[in-house]
């Protein structure tokens, strides 16, 4: 047991096995020292969480739970891009976070910091990254988030 | 003619002239081994096609068949970008699909499937790509659809 | 005074002091030879400018001034992690540009192209980049315009 997986025991995150999506696309491309994830949403043990907009069916604190549960998923590839090992991440490069919420929405970046927050208690400085929020008008299966990221690896 | 031009053949599909924006920007950058492309609309033979929203003007499966016409422009970029032989791609990274729709739709990943889809048609696993689908509330002209790729060439 | 200083003087363009995030994420990560910078937002002097929906508040004129904003906060983010030295820019490699605004509207091409003209302007050939606009439900604080950029740098 590493120390990033120490951490993730202490925060009481379990990860999923990585979904496998069932469409011709997959959960991360690795290109050089570079992993793609795809977009995650807010799927927990198989099932859809979130379903509805931020700022109508769900509070922003809410939303940034949902935030943070992409995060989790994301995590979950990147540990597989890094054969189960991910003191081999070296630094979060990028996350794009989309939210899903009417067209007044204006705290995108505090659903986002679901995200953001949990890959600094998991990866500390090197879970500092560069971040895009974003509404959405509408996101698959009306979760409530979808976020992205790219993830430098040894 | 190389495996990779018969496919396309093979699938009836005849890759147009690259669009050259008209603007400052270009239809895609190479960096390292990195092909980043600008996003790719509904264009066809110079003509706009696709002008509406997926779940209002168009079905799911038009919203496909549109798609599929944004991964065919991205293709011709990225073979612009291989100075016209397409073996030498060596992985799709990256898909990030906009669908143009109303607020309550829900089945973004149905409709980008018309482009990941086409990847694995033309590329078999090395088309085989990390996506994110995502819902926008208006796209320039008003197509249907926008998508845009990062691919690996050699 | 490098020749990426003078010509921002020449346009008259004082670089800001890059914004330094409040939250657990950055204005840039380097990865290799690649700058990933933040969604750059609207913001002048400290304070947020531009606040509404393109179309709606501001007019496409507006709207291009707007993406300009962000674009000068991009080249704010880019000379940091140059350590100053803009002429280390070797490339703009992409721009994708958010464009806050109702859902009819179908102009952001020629929003963005505030962002895309600037850095052409300041870079010349290499500003010259791969780009895509979109259409966003919302952006945070209300922005009319939120731009993210991949800068290759020496």
């Amino acid at each position: 047991m590493n120390a990033i997986d120490k951490r993730l025991a202490e925060l009481g995150i379990e990860l999923p096995v990585p979904a496998k999506p069932v469409a011709n696309y997959v959960g991360y491309v690795q290109s050089g020292n570079l992993v793609f994830t795809a977009g995650q949403i807010t799927m927990k043990a198989g099932k859809v969480e979130y379903q509805g907009k931020v700022g109508k069916d769900f509070t922003v604190e809410e939303g940034a739970a949902a935030a943070r549960l992409c995060a989790i998923n994301i995590i979950a590839q990147v540990k597989d891009a890094c054969g189960g090992d991910l003191s081999r991440v070296k630094r979060v490069v990028k996350l794009v976070g989309f939210v899903n919420c009417p067209v007044e929405f204006a705290d995108h970046p505090k659903v986002i910091n679901g995200a953001s927050d949990l890959m600094v208690e998991v990866f500390g400085e090197a879970g500092k990254h560069a971040r895009s929020a974003v509404g959405a008008g509408s996101l698959p299966l009306n979760v409530a988030v979808e976020v992205e990221a790219i993830v430098e690896i040894a």
